[in-house]
């Protein structure tokens, strides 16, 4: 297979995932509020500029309602040159600053303090390499065991179907990146992270990748169920937003993805899509 | 007059205008709430350990009311060694990483967006050089031109007292640094700031440091009374709690001392004293 047929798999499968995840989210969302005029996700598509050529674009979609109180979900395909600044920072791209990158992302904030926020994402990127990268992480604001351990267990599964060392590796590798250095503490209970995948075997590496996407879905719609019906107090939803201080934080001194975006000129939206909703500082 | 004894007028200064300020917040916080329990500030004090010694300490005082949604006015006086890392970054230390280090750093998050926010900070540095810096800026959410135009005229008047040449400078260098790269614009419209201040006269940079801090307080007082009496509508409100983001993204990502104190293990409440206690994100 050569690339450009692989890049057109990714992105197919990127898209039908971002549908496949708004879809279910709309559901959720609306069994659960119950409302006449039902809500939805609003798609925006934004182009990217580079050099005043045409850089690829992002579509984001974004839902704000009862039971997600904000969930973005963005997809992407952007395409041109890394800066000189970046070059040297980028697997394979120090001999040429061309790359192609495609992704989806999401970010769920929950209204009830009982049900976890939850990070995914997982990317194909081209340069004169060309690998996968990804994961998903848990943030529950009072944390459920019973879920952390089910969470993990099936993200261990996941990983033992195709490579016995991948579970500790990108464990660990989730546990140190998701850390709040000036904290001393960890965002959330962890889950995955895992990037320069590539093990020249595409189809094993995409199968990855794909059932990250699948299996954060799937994970992510029990824990919903597992807590959705827990009442919470003032007290617990005051907790919560000063407990989300600490997400903005990491967002936005440490995440690479952030940087990264707010560095290289990208959409201010959608590179912001992760913030939560409503933050309160003591 | 010997260093340390510069160092002692610097401190009680700097404790002298903390106390001044908080006092006449305060009247003005109960003149507006009319409470029967009056809001005040609660001080709390923490200590700087410098690799298991005495490194100082610093003295937080906050008050959340009805006038003042969350002010913060922090005094610490700190010295110990500056890591190797930074020991290249300031003036004078990396002949010897020794530092003294004193301040008072004032933020108001205000509840009228019709009253903006406002930051002031003053300090004397010692490495093997010695030096005062600061400034004043203000941030409001519906710009009142008048008020921009009276804190500017004055701290222009001011500066001229001392030196022609100084607020152009400190106004451009206040511009510069209070700019929010990713949203290429500005936080706020401006005001002065000023480092590295050592003309060989220090009561002249004393002076000139003591009435920045006297200034703030004066030109605040005048802008508080400017808009007290304008009522504000839910989507006033609203609309500050989003435009309140992008001084959360400055301060996270760019503000020097947030970035400093994070980095070097500072107190971690006195540090993030400066967010505001609500933010919304789109």
């Amino acid at each position: 297979m050569d690339i450009s047929q692989k890049k057109k798999l990714a992105v197919d499968w990127f898209q039908e995932l971002r549908d496949k995840i708004c879809y279910e989210f709309e559901i959720l969302e609306n069994e659960y509020s119950k409302l006449s005029a039902k809500n939805k996700f609003i798609r925006t598509k934004w182009l990217r500029d580079q050099d005043g050529a045409d850089g690829g674009y992002g579509e984001m979609s974004i839902m704000k309602g009862e039971l997600f109180e904000k969930v973005g979900v963005n997809f992407s395909k952007v395409y041109g040159k890394f800066s000189k600044e970046f070059q040297d920072k980028i697997p394979g791209a120090s001999e040429d600053p061309a790359f192609w990158a495609s992704g989806i992302s999401v970010v769920a904030h929950m209204k009830s303090p009982h049900i976890p926020a939850i990070h995914m994402n997982t990317r194909f990127i081209n340069t004169t390499k060309s690998w996968f990268g990804g994961g998903t992480d848990l943030n529950p604001i009072y944390e459920n065991k019973e879920d952390t351990k089910f969470f993990h267990h099936n993200l261990e599964k996941l990983c033992n179907k195709y490579n016995q060392s991948y579970y500790q590796k990108y464990k660990k590798w989730c546990d140190e990146y998701f850390f709040i250095k000036h904290r001393n503490i960890s965002r959330g209970v962890g889950g995955i992270f895992y990037d320069y995948l590539n093990s020249n075997n595409f189809d094993n590496d995409f199968n990855f990748t794909k059932d990250v996407g699948n299996i954060f879905l799937n994970l992510f719609k029990k824990i919903i169920a597992n807590n959705i019906e827990k009442v919470w107090t003032k007290e617990e939803r005051e907790y919560q937003l000063y407990k989300r201080s600490e997400y903005a934080e990491f967002n936005l001194i440490y995440d690479r993805g952030t940087k990264f975006g707010l560095m290289t000129g990208g959409n201010i939206d959608a590179i912001l899509m992760s913030m939560p909703p409503i933050v309160k500082w003591k």
